[in-house]
Order: C-alpha cells, then sequence, then structure tokens
C-alpha cells in the first residue's frame, strides 16, 4: 500500500517525484460526455505554478500538462483519462548533499525509517511538486462541478499575524491579489511581512478558506463517510496542512447551543437556515447553505537560517537549507485546496444518485406508479 | 452507499439506530490470537454510558455488549467478529413529535433530503447511540495495539471557556474527573460552568486531545492515507466534531519555519526530536514521537431554551425540545475519540507491515542474502 | 484483512461460524425506499434450508431471520440493514473429534495454516452455514432488482452424470423438482442416482446454470470489473464451486469466430442479436441479452467411507466421516448462486448511474442544453 | 466508476486506448527495495508482441515500456511506480469505416450503450492494447514473487480441437513453441490447424493452463476474497475469457467425493496432498500444493468472412472486417494469464501478513512471551 488512490466513483491515482521523470495522475470514473481540453487543465495548474511573485519561489516550471487517455473529439469517454506533467529540469546534483542528513520539518527521516532508503531528490514524492496530480485532477472535478451548477473557490484567509474576513471582501479582489487575498489592504500588508520574513531567512504559515456554492443539500453519507469527514481527509493529506475546521470549527467549542444551532427558515416553502454556523453540513450530509471550511497551513519547513539535525548515523550537524524555495506556500496552496475539495465533492455526488429507490427507478425508466 | 465501513485491513461495519432493535458493528482483519472477552470491550462501552454524573442524561442504558462470532476459547479467529448491543428500552413514543418539524443543529433535515425519509426515532441513524458501534470496535483495536505497546489516551482539553495544559497535569487524574478532565481545579471549574449552563436550558461544547504513545516511526501512507489525514477523518466523522488539529495545528499559520520546526536530535544514534510541532508526523508518517491531536466539539443541539425551525412543509413554528439530553457530550466523545484513533492506527500499522521487501523476505522465511 | 465484505455501492459484510452464535449479515448501502419485510427475506433462506429431502443432510435448522435495523415503516431507510439468523442448536461435542485431524477436501489445514488455530466446530466459518448471510443479503438485492424488472433464476444444470438442456424447460418445473432440476425426468433419474451414492456412502457434484432476465444494455465496467468477472468473483467465493464460464463457456475454446460470433439484428431500430454465445455479456458490459452462466459444484467432501489423512502432528490416520450431511449440496447451493449474482448486479446497476454526464445533469435537474 | 483499479495492497490502475496517445499503468503498494530496470519489464511485454509469427498479426508495435517514476537507484522506492508505453503508429483513418457499425464480438455496442459514444478507432479502451498495461505490471508482481520463491507459469493448453496433457510435456518446451505449447508435436497441429482457418478467413479459440509453485499454504482470504475468487475475476476480466477454473474445475460435478477429496499424507512431519483436484487450494486459502487454473479464450471475434449486423440506427449490414488481426490470441494471451495471476497472488500474500498476532508482535519485535 502506498494511498495514492483517491475516491471510490471519482477515483484519482497520482504519481511521481520532484526530480524524476515527470509527475501525473490516473482519473477514473470520470462520467463520459465533460468538455475537456489541456487549455482547460492548465489553468488550474498555472495557478499553483511558481515564480510569479517574489514570494514564490523563481525556480521556472512550466508544468505543460498532456492528455494521454479518455478524451475523444473533445469530451471524456467514460475511460480512464491519463494526465501528465513532464519535469523539464532534472538537477539532481543540487541536492545530492541533503542525501546525507533529515531536515527539519521534512519527511526524509520518516521516509526511510518507512521504506529504508528515500529517492532524496528535491524531496522526492513528498515535495510539492507532488499536488500537481492532485491539480490536474481537481481541474476536471471542477469542470464537472461547473456543468451541475456546483462552485469552489478558495482564498488566503491568513499570512503570518494578517488576517482577513471574507465577508467584507468582493470575491472578484481574489484573483487581484499575488496572495489571493481578497482584502487587497491586508494582502499588502502580508506581502510586507513576508518581505520582512524572507529577509530573516525565515518563512510564513496561513489559513486558507475554501467555499462551495450550489451544492445541493443530501450530499454526504451519513456514518464514517460524512461529507465533512471526507473533506477533512483530502484537506489533511496535503503535505502542510496541520488543521482542518468546518462552519465555526474550533470557535464552537466556547459557544452555547443557542447560539451555535442554525435555526431553519423558510422562503415560500423553500428550506434554508437564518445563520449558518454547521459550515453547511449537519450530519455529515450537505444541508444546501454553502460550505465553508478552513485549513492551517505551517511555515515552510525549508529556511536559510541555521537549524540543528542529525545525519543518517544520528550524528548531530547543523545545516543551513539554501536553494530557490517559497517564503510561503499558502497562495500556491489555494488551488490544490480548491482541488481537492472538487474531487471530495464529485466523488460524493455521483455516490448520492445510489440513495433512494424512486430516483433509480426513474433513471431506468421504471414506471414509479406500479 | 452508506459509508457505514471504516478502515482497509482493519475494517469495521456499523449498524443500527437509536430505537430500533440495537446497535451493533462487524469487526473484519482482527488478526487471530487476540485475547478477548465482552469484559473487556465492557469496560470501554461503560466510559461512554449516560447516567454517570448529572452532566449526562440520566438515561438508564446498560448497553451490554454480547459477542456473537469471530472468538473461540478466548481468542480471535482471524473471521469476522460481530459485536451487539440490543436496546433495552424502546420509547417510540417520546419521538413521535420531532416527526413533524426539522430540528436545529440536528440532522433530520438532511436525512430527509438525502433519503426521502427518515427514522425520527431519536435520531435514528444519527443517534450520538450510533457511537457505540465505534467504540466496541475501537476497544479490540486498543487492545490489538496494547499487545504492540503504543497506547491511546484522550482527555477533556476544554469545556465551554474552561482549558487545561496538560503538561502540567497527572494522567492519573483523568479518570479522577467525571468530566475525564486531569487538571482537578479546572474540572471543578468546569462543572460548575455546566451547572449554570443547564440552569438556563443551554448546552456546552469543548475539545478533546488526544495522545498516542509507543508508536514507531514508519507508519502512515505517503499521499493520500497519511496518518493525519486518516486520523481527521476518522474524527471528523464523529457526529458533533466541527475542527481538528495536529500537534501545533491551527497556531502553526502565525509561526515561522525558524521556531515551528523540529530539530532532529540523537541519543546514542537514537534519532528523536527536540520539539514536537509536528504532532509525530511528518510527512504523514510516524516520526517515533508521540502523536497528538484536538477535536472541537460543538454544544448539544437538544437543548430546552425555545428555538425556531419550521415543519417538513415550511411552516414555521418554535420548538422546545424536552427530554434526557446531555448538556454536554464532551466527557462521553473522549473514548469515543480514543476508539477512532485506535482503529486508524491499527490499520496503518497492518499496512506498514507490507512496505519494503527485506521485511517480508524475513517474514516468509526467505534469505535475504540469496 | 479476512475478506468478508463484498461490493462497492451495495455492500455486504458477513459473520458467523457453523457453532456460534449465529450467522449475519450487514447491508450498506441498500437505497432508501424498497419494501421489506423479514417474510420476504425468510423465503429466500426456506430455499436453502436442510431437511426437506432426503437428499439434503436431515438437521433441523430453522434458520429464522431478523431484521435488526434499517428499516422504519416496512420500508428500507438508507442506512445499514443488520439481518441475523441466530443458531438453535448448538451441539459441540459432536465434532470434538475432528479437532485433532485434517479432513480430506475441507479446509481444516489451510485455516490452521492461515491463523495458527480454528474453530473446529462444525466447520468454524468455512461451514456451508456461512452462505446464511449470502442469502439473506441476496434476498434484498433480489427484490431490489425486481423493482427494476430484473430477475435472477438458477436451477440444477446437472448432477453427476445426469444433465439437462434448460430450452427444452419449462420455469416453472424448477419448484416442482426436489432438487430444483427443471427436467422431470432427468430429475427422477438424478434421485436415483443420488440414493445410490449415498448407499454407497459417498457423494456427487453438479453444475449451477443462471440466467438474468430484463439487464438493460450497458452494466458492468469496461476493464477490471466487468461484469462476467465480477459475476466470477462472486460465484467462485462459494465454498464447492471449481469452475465458472458464461455464455458459450469452456466450449468456446474449439468454436471458430465464424460460429461463436453473434451477429447484431434489429426490430424496429431495437437491436439485439441472432444468437448468444456471449451469454450477455460483451467487453465485460451487457448487452441488453439474457445473461447466462455456470458454476461447477464439487461432490460434497463429507462422506462416511474410510479416508486417509494426518492429524496435527503429521502421524496419518483413517477417519470415517459421521454425522448428517447432504449427499449433494447442488440443490441447496441454487439460491446461493442467485443470491450472489443478485448482489453483483445490483452493484453494477448503481454504480452505472454516473457512466453519463447528460445523465447526471438530468438527475440533479439541471438543463441539458444550457 | 470505470473500474481500472485492481487490487488492494499491490494495487494498479491502467489507462490508454489502442489509437491513443500511448497505454500505461501506475503500480501503487509495490515494496520498496525490489530490483527493477526496464530491461526487466520489456522482456514479459516482448512475450505478448505481435508480429512474431504468422499466427499473430502482423502490425508492427515495439512496445517499449518506460519507468517514469517509484524507482531509484535500481531500485523500487515503495512510491507508486508509473509505466507508459507509447503509441508509435497511430492510424485513426484505418478505422473510421466502424465508426458506422457494431462489430459482432466486439464491445462496440455496449460501450456505446454504456457511455453514449466511443472512442471507436481500434477498439478504443476495448482493445486487446489494454492488456500492455496489465503486463507491464505484473512483470513487476512476477518479479516480487520470484524474490520470495514464487514462480507463475502459463501455458497453451489447447487450440481449437488439439490439445495436450501438460504432465506429459517438459517446461523447456514452453518457449521453443511458437504458440506456447509444449508438447511440440501437438504444436505443429495446432499450427496447421490454425493456417487452414486463416485461409477460411476464420479464426480459432482455446485454453491456457497456469501453475503457480512454491507458494506457502496460508494464502487467501476465507469469504469472498477466497485466493480462487480473487484469480476468477483476475482471469476472467481478460477481454476474451469466457471460463474460468481450478484443479478439477467443471469435471468435478461427475466425480464423486471419494474419487475428487485429496488425501493428507505427511513426509518426516511435512504435510501435503496424494492428489491435488483442489487445485492447491482449500476453503479459499492455499494448502502448500501446486496452484492450478485453467482459461476458456474464445475465437477472436475480427474475421474477414462476412457477418451480419447492424449500424447505430439498427439498420442491417454486411461487414467483412479487414485488417490486420490475429486468427487467435491464445499464445499472446499466455503471459497477460501469468500478469493477472502474479498481481493478485502478489496482494494476497501481502494481506496474509497481518494474519496472525503472533507474527504481528514479531515484526514490530514486540516480545511473544510478554
Amino acid at each position: 500500500m502506498s494511498g495514492s488512490t483517491f475516491g471510490t466513483l471519482f477515483k484519482i491515482t497520482t504519481w511521481g517525484e520532484s526530480h524524476g521523470t515527470g509527475i501525473g495522475v490516473v482519473i477514473d470514473g470520470c462520467p463520459a460526455g465533460l468538455p475537456l481540453s489541456e487549455e482547460k487543465i492548465q489553468a488550474y495548474l498555472n495557478r499553483r505554478k511558481p515564480g510569479q511573485t517574489r514570494y514564490s519561489t523563481p525556480r521556472k516550471e512550466d508544468d505543460l500538462v498532456t492528455i494521454q487517455s479518455g478524451v475523444f473529439d473533445g469530451r471524456t469517454t467514460g475511460c480512464p483519462i491519463s494526465l501528465a506533467v513532464m519535469n523539464t529540469s532534472q538537477r539532481s546534483k543540487d541536492y545530492s548533499a541533503i542525501a546525507q542528513y533529515y531536515r527539519p520539518g521534512h519527511a526524509d527521516y520518516t521516509f526511510t525509517e518507512k521504506y529504508g532508503f528515500r529517492d532524496y531528490r528535491g524531496g522526492g514524492r513528498s515535495s510539492g511538486r507532488e499536488t500537481i496530480g492532485r491539480v490536474a485532477a481537481g481541474a476536471i472535478a471542477a469542470e464537472f462541478l461547473k456543468e451541475l451548477g456546483v462552485t469552489v473557490q478558495a482564498y488566503t484567509k491568513s499570512i503570518g499575524p494578517i488576517s482577513i474576513d471574507y465577508v467584507a471582501c468582493s470575491t472578484e479582489n481574489i484573483e487581484k491579489s499575488s496572495l489571493y487575498m481578497p482584502d487587497l489592504t491586508a494582502s499588502e500588508k502580508a506581502e510586507a511581512y513576508l518581505l520582512e520574513t524572507m529577509q530573516k531567512g525565515d518563512s510564513a504559515g496561513g489559513v486558507i478558506e475554501c467555499i462551495v456554492t450550489g451544492l445541493p443539500a443530501g450530499i454526504g453519507e451519513p456514518v464514517f463517510d460524512k461529507l465533512d469527514a471526507c473533506l477533512a481527509k483530502a484537506i489533511m493529506s496535503i503535505g502542510a496542512v496541520k488543521g482542518f475546521e468546518v462552519g465555526s470549527g474550533f470557535s464552537c467549542a466556547s459557544m452555547t447551543g443557542s447560539t451555535h444551532n442554525d435555526s431553519f427558515i423558510s422562503d415560500h416553502g423553500k428550506v434554508s437556515k437564518a445563520t449558518n454556523h454547521a459550515g453547511g453540513i449537519l450530519g455529515g450530509i450537505s444541508d444546501g447553505s454553502e460550505i465553508i471550511f478552513r485549513a492551517a497551513i505551517k511555515p515552510t519547513p525549508s529556511i536559510s537560517t541555521t537549524q540543528q539535525t542529525v545525519d543518517a548515523d544520528g550524528v548531530p550537524l547543523t545545516v543551513n537549507i539554501t536553494g530557490r524555495h517559497d517564503p510561503v506556500i499558502v497562495p500556491r496552496a489555494v488551488v490544490v485546496v480548491e482541488s481537492m475539495a472538487a474531487l471530495t465533492i464529485a466523488d460524493l455526488l455521483l455516490s448520492h444518485m445510489t440513495s433512494q429507490l424512486s430516483h433509480i427507478k426513474q433513471f431506468f425508466g421504471v414506471d414509479t406508479n406500479l
């Protein structure tokens, strides 16, 4: 087992290392008939591409995606879609030094303990480049959801100590901020903070928030495959995420039932809720409101200040990690969060179709009055 | 699909509703040879049993477990273990009123949207009694882990505004507190807070923290089935949980890399870490330190103060939910959190055994020098 | 792992041993709204019940099923359905002798090798009683299929050397034959053969054929989860089955393409096939014709003639297996074959619903012309 | 869902169409440390390559494999191994005619019914080229099994009416026969039969037999994931297979218990069986004997004689399928059968490691006497 497959009906399998031949993903179970092109997928990949601002690594990574199967005459065929992004600049020599010791905050030590040895070039499988497969697949899930009127939108909620209130922001501002932080004043402060952090050879973390709109009520399974549980796994499986919360999240712990409960209201018989502490999920099933969740992203572990560590023999040494590293990965992770959310929701939307006998009879054209 | 199965190798399937015949679970994949008795499982179930203090519902629930299969001569046989807890007091009449409307904060509305109708008796499948299956199975997972020197210990970290620092507490105090809160002064304050909350007809939430000791390095899979991702799903699948974090958790967002990174150190060649912001997990794989995570529990939605809601036709009404409900579920959820953690770790421990060819050759008695 | 779960969307998990507390099954993913009662399930269980003719064991087994969850107001709720059949006559003393040696043709030796020891009472988990869980769950799958106009009908095609041609038979005769063999002349011959076999202390095998009607084209997945591949696993997982074939089966090996290929024909534009060597499956996907497959059942291994074997220490000995055993299990296995087929088809019918974007948009009420 | 993933712990996912960019597979869960090179995998692929004799299609297909991930310093890393075989000669024009009608014996009709349209170029996903992914992955599984002393060997047992008895043959002869038929006299007869068949514009089928040696007792799970059930699914999922049998197979149906049961014997305490009607599997678990199974392969459906069919509107027409097609696929399918068997067994070997507590304690270095 190595756990590189995600999903039950809309299922993806990723492969690839930072400095191998490339990175890829196979999407199995995407419904037939979805219009798809490399351009559409590339647009998502470009959002995670480094080198766009001074707050991300200046490494040049074109990350051009190729569709290798599963699409015919511009539409998905229902068969597995293989996507590949070839690595264009393999520089094993850059990384040979780290073969000898364990970088703090990285997976060098744990991979070695698990597998007996490791592909140390650029972090190998535990590199942030692994998320290319997630985003390429997530792009297809997001396109699928769009067809059903469901949109998934993430943005930077905080970087270091600078945090925003999304309710006061305009969604259009997300793309205007180089940090995907829609409060543009806060975004400037965050840039200043990052500049200062970089100058100290240090790095920053932050919080990403994600909102799903247009999702009908009824999505999610009631016990272990609750919508929020599946989202939690999806998001926590992204490398640097240390926390996940939905709706009120950790703040619920100090609230009371009378303030936390969302009253049901109705408009001409259409049921909705007066507030949304639930984050759009009750009993693990979507309630028709917006889904809202947040992910905490740790500061990038690759920093140039001096750190203590040990080598493979346990001998202590100090290291200064040089090279081109992001001082913060939050902005680039925004589209990764969206991708994992889109994949999760696509999967649960499909399984929901099988929930009611009357729906199934209608689907197969059986008279439900018989 | 209804998502009542959890795990890959150590796999459980739960069933049952609050007011049906009973609640049960089938554990498939528990290794053969584990000493097991109903007494051992009952001890875990007793920890979630209500009626033990005035801060939990005074309902009498004996919740006696029966082993129906998979154990022979006092040991597990390797075949599925069926556990059942029969419901002794079915009182459908108590709940007939709630058939007509949607309780705020409950899953009444979402179940109806998903399935077209619902078993409204006591919340049906979405009742807290569903966790009986988790705890009964978790007891077996915990017993299995004990055999390998791994212990899973959860406790109440906060209730409402009262929070504790576990480092300053003694583990023995956990059982001394009726709230499983090992700082006994804080525990008394929390009791006073709960009493006040109850008198207002309101309810409280809190945070549960869990620590896993003795877990070797190397457990967890590197991409989607990361140890923290699997724990996140396990814990977020518990009814009232709104947030999950590991190690530094959400506080990582405002830290810097130089403060967040844990330095590797060594003692006679044995590698460990100077700090544990990682919570014992790097790259999704255990690093040999303690695993530490937290879950945020929302205030019990069943409160006796007046609430706004609608009926099945969307007609507004006000409700006062009467009956015997916990003013806080945190203490009873402690063992549920432990159970889900134990199940997750047992599963990943087993899959880890297949990670290295040399280990496999040794297992099957093949000379590894050939 | 112990592999007691079957299916992806319509998923079952069985438990129980021959001489334990009972036998049961949890069905997870059965769509909500299916009318269900214990009587309906019992009718299927009665078809596998022993003691009905002199060709099955005279053991008295009432095998009364109880629904423990997942049904409310006479309909399935969409939540897991737990079914249990308690063992009424536990006679461990009858079987203590076989604890000491390995019965030829049984799983005594392999269970011991796998698990280190075994529940030797009546074969434990490897007893034919394990199929009670399959049939109870299969009854629900069959009821579900009926709602969609799909029927699954199996019957005895051969016992020992006596074989029939179903095309020449009337379906109504299946129930008229105590062996479920619809050629009543052949059925009498088979009875005579069985009587003779029993008098020799020996046992017989046979072939079961199964026909599925009403299945629309398009069911089954194209690569590993082909309809015939999934059926093969389902049927071969029944204890005594040694072979599986679909349509022309093994006879295809000596045919030529020009005789084996089924021509497509049409009636007012509705496509069908002139012949059905394919057995209703092309490329792993149903083609709208009848599905036809066969299973080879080995002679019951429990025979009273003297056999050579060894004990747990490898010491040779001779054994005469006494007790109440079926001289042939084919008739009782007919409903087991039907059950496994129904479960397989129900699962693939559900997953098929997610195959086309246009169907999904229609399901969720999205205008497909946009 | 499209069912392109196979296996639980040793898991593969295939992709690709006959005339798309290429064919590939991702192997996830291969243990770390296995020596692996493209040469080793290529050797297996070459065995299924066409153009080697006049009895296979003269199409030139180099089918060169590339390892794209998961191997470092000549050994597997434990992370997903991506293998790709690019299609070098895409000739969509060759196949445009078949877009208009349904070829008898092919999946044209069923794919269209399932997905609403199809990639008609060369059969798309239902082409025999899909097996490239199986063989590439199977090569790795076979290499893994070799390290444990397990070998999987298939060969042609029959072509049309010519059948052989393997017991009388020498294994070395398998490679000497261009049909992989180790009785060289029979092989010549089969060649003559094929020549005659080709001259008639017709095609032939046959039977492949496979023998697994060196497999320890205890492999396979007792209920749904029986070794023979898993093999059945694996083998029946290969395009042209219509039947599967293990050990005595269909011949068991007319045997009696006294002739079919295999007596246990022992040699210095080591248990074995006097005969092997079981085919090495009892109760779904390997018994330490050779595993023997057979697969029936239908005659190639692409034949040049005139056939009746219909077009997409149901209008009847006659077709003569021209082009370069195998008159028999049995010889090329031999390595495909081996591959699927190797994948199945590798997966079940790994899951078996988790069966006994005492083995697990030993694995993790816990004193089993405590």
